[in-house]
């Protein structure tokens, strides 16, 4: 055993759980297995034909550029497409207030590096997306969950949660990954208010904004602070930090990501990126410039909006269809995940062994709270970007031979509860 | 001013220094300077043909899984041929002992996060790697320097180094960025057998072990503690952590390096990592090893070998025509760098000003020595891949006036200080 090294780990490596949800990911790569798990998008709509053509433009035109080290900010003519297309939500942003990161999981990295010591608070969603407690407790983050409902961050609880004096809140308004709710538009007013009256700054995370499949879009938290409190200084001044990613609408394979925010704050997780890789590959921001330009991004999201819509009306259907009546789950009108409830007294790990067991595979809830929260095995996280339509029934099919296996026991349970 | 944030820095931003290096080599950009500033490969040798075959060869065959999330641990058959390249240095690696990193830089990064609690102590070189500084000086480190010679690193100064009790060492034994020296084979012996003594583990960065233009190829320490200390157990065990990268032998742009290490150690990187950038892009790895495979890159190395020890030798050769005798600079057997030392009392960074003024650039050596050693100012790092062997010669023509009236002045100030 590597014992030299052994005794010499850092106390941050301590905070570093196992990831359950990596191992139980694991598990579920069988081909026979139908996965829920998984974040994953659809392959079937990569635009891999694009990127052939942009890989062959890249590096007949500009290969020598491409394949060289280039700036830790990221590739000029990218930042100026991505400062250009926040103008679509009405935010004012140009090149010098975006930093292009690799992946958004970086980005949360580099945020985490800038404001947390260890022992500061963050107000998280509970549930709230896994990867940002990963990236945040690495460097001390202690956490103040507030609850989510339909309508999202249950705001009302947000002024007690203040006063606990967070250092910044985590907050991703549209499709909640992993709960698939929207904050509705008057609670966004409702937080960019609070966030300024105390004093606590927003990180906004939204990675599947553009993949809304029914209603209307809502204005970013970025955008309410700018109007509200007439920012227009050109994102100068700003209490929100807005993140999104080409991940969910290009591909995720190329890692590629951005934060805009005002310049200052810039400068700063720039000199935090160059110590965390130097700069994000040049190559990729080349190639992804050429594929996303005059318009084909755009047109694209049309395309994987209309594929996921369906996959996620699939499985709302196949729910309808299979689950017992005691299980409620969400509506998402957008994004990548729904979540599903069971009843009181179930345990969402016990039933990930038996649904593996029928080959179907989701992540149980309890991955997904900041303080291992009980309430967290009462859920499950469901995708349906993945799998196809048919797919997607039968693995509802199966699934529900599992739930309804531990809908009978936790009925069994709470019975016996009562017969004490 | 976005005020909300700026009182909310966490301490460890303190730490991080506004890069003079940066600020200094964002003025030699204009096309009429010739800079020895940077260390950029040489574009004139990236294999753009063969990346645009392997582009088009990984999106025809694999699209969906090239443009896919993948594992943190990097792309299996990477893993594989840098497991097994790692045969010819006699190490017997298996893919469980290789992480992909994007680039070094992450490399350095994520041992920092695994090894380095605030107030720690890092043994390095005397000058060392800025880039390594800036990674470890975010975690908290403090310094312990151990000057270099001509051999490598003062091994006879160790003894006493060690003693203060240092977490690791940080050791560049070949060509030395930015001293260009070489550690030689009996420091090499003494080093490990140091280390092993004293239960101090060693990180050894190796970027451009490859590009040897003269001499013989010497042992990676990794592969002496191997022997001297029989650990055959296939890496489980092991007093060395290596590095190596692929931006100085395929291209910097695609941002892809590697750590071999015992398995249990690569587990726990895997798992900051995993907080750091989920993973490397998917598609980088699998066009790359597209671009390395079957004997590939041992063919295109032999070809930058030949490219970069004709620019080493210009170097040498106008630093021999033009350079006052006043002046020394080592003569690297490979890499990218030479090191030159003017008279004492001499002002590297008042003579990079001079030097901007006749369109030519360096780095001034204080900015490599990590407690701010009154020393550095009297080297500077030249690099030689960068330039053409014509355009070297005319940069030390134009760097020679800059230096003349530096060694002047120096020459001078000693004058008068004997004169007091």
């Amino acid at each position: 055993m590597s014992t030299v090294w052994n005794s010499r780990y850092a106390l941050r490596t301590l905070r570093v759980k196992g990831s359950t949800i990596r191992e139980l990911l694991k598990l579920t790569q069988r081909p026979e297995i139908i996965s829920f798990g998984g974040g994953l998008p659809a392959p079937e709509v990569f635009p891999v034909k694009r990127f052939e053509e942009a890989c062959h433009t890249v590096l007949e035109e500009h290969g020598a550029e491409a394949l060289q080290y280039g700036a830790t900010e990221g590739y000029e003519p990218l930042r100026e497409m991505i400062a250009q297309s926040m103008g679509r939500y009405g935010i004012v942003a140009r090149s010098e207030n975006v930093l292009i990161t690799t992946g958004s999981q970086q980005a949360l990295d580099l945020i985490a590096k800038l404001l947390i010591d260890s022992g500061d608070r963050v107000l998280v969603e509970a549930p709230t997306y896994l990867g940002a407690l990963q990236a945040f407790s690495l460097y001390g983050a202690q956490y103040i969950p507030v609850p989510l409902d339909n309508d999202g961050l249950c705001t009302d609880q947000l002024d007690k949660a203040l006063r606990l004096r967070p250092k910044f809140m985590y907050i991703l308004p549209n499709f909640q990954n992993p709960a698939g709710v929207t904050l509705s538009e008057e609670r966004r007013q409702e937080l960019v208010f609070l966030a300024d009256r105390y004093g606590v700054p927003i990180i906004e995370d939204d990675p599947y904004g553009q993949l809304r499949y029914e209603g209307e879009h809502l204005p970013p938290l970025v955008v309410i602070d700018h109007k509200t409190f007439r920012r227009y200084n050109e994102l100068t001044a700003g209490n929100v930090l807005y993140l999104s990613t080409f991940s969910k609408t290009l591909a995720p394979g190329i890692r590629l990501a951005w934060i805009v925010a005002p310049s200052e704050l810039i400068s700063r997780l720039v000199l935090l990126k160059q110590a965390a890789d130097l700069h994000t590959a040049t190559f990729n921001q080349m190639v992804a410039y050429e594929v996303a330009k005059n318009g084909f991004l755009d047109q694209h999201v049309k395309l994987i909006r209309q594929v996921y819509r369906e996959r996620r009306d699939a499985m709302l259907s196949a729910l309808e269809e299979f689950f017992p009546s005691e299980v409620t789950w969400t509506r998402p009108q957008g994004g990548l995940f729904l979540w599903a409830t069971m009843p009181e007294g179930a345990d969402c790990r016990s039933m990930f062994r038996s649904a593996l067991a029928e080959n179907v595979a989701f992540v149980p809830g309890d991955c997904f709270y900041a303080n291992d929260a009980p309430e967290g095995c009462r859920h499950m996280r469901l995708n349906f970007s993945f799998s196809e339509p048919q797919q997607i029934r039968e693995g509802i099919r199966r699934l529900s031979i599992a739930v309804k296996m531990q809908v009978h026991r936790a009925k069994r349970g709470s019975l016996e509860l009562a017969g004490r």
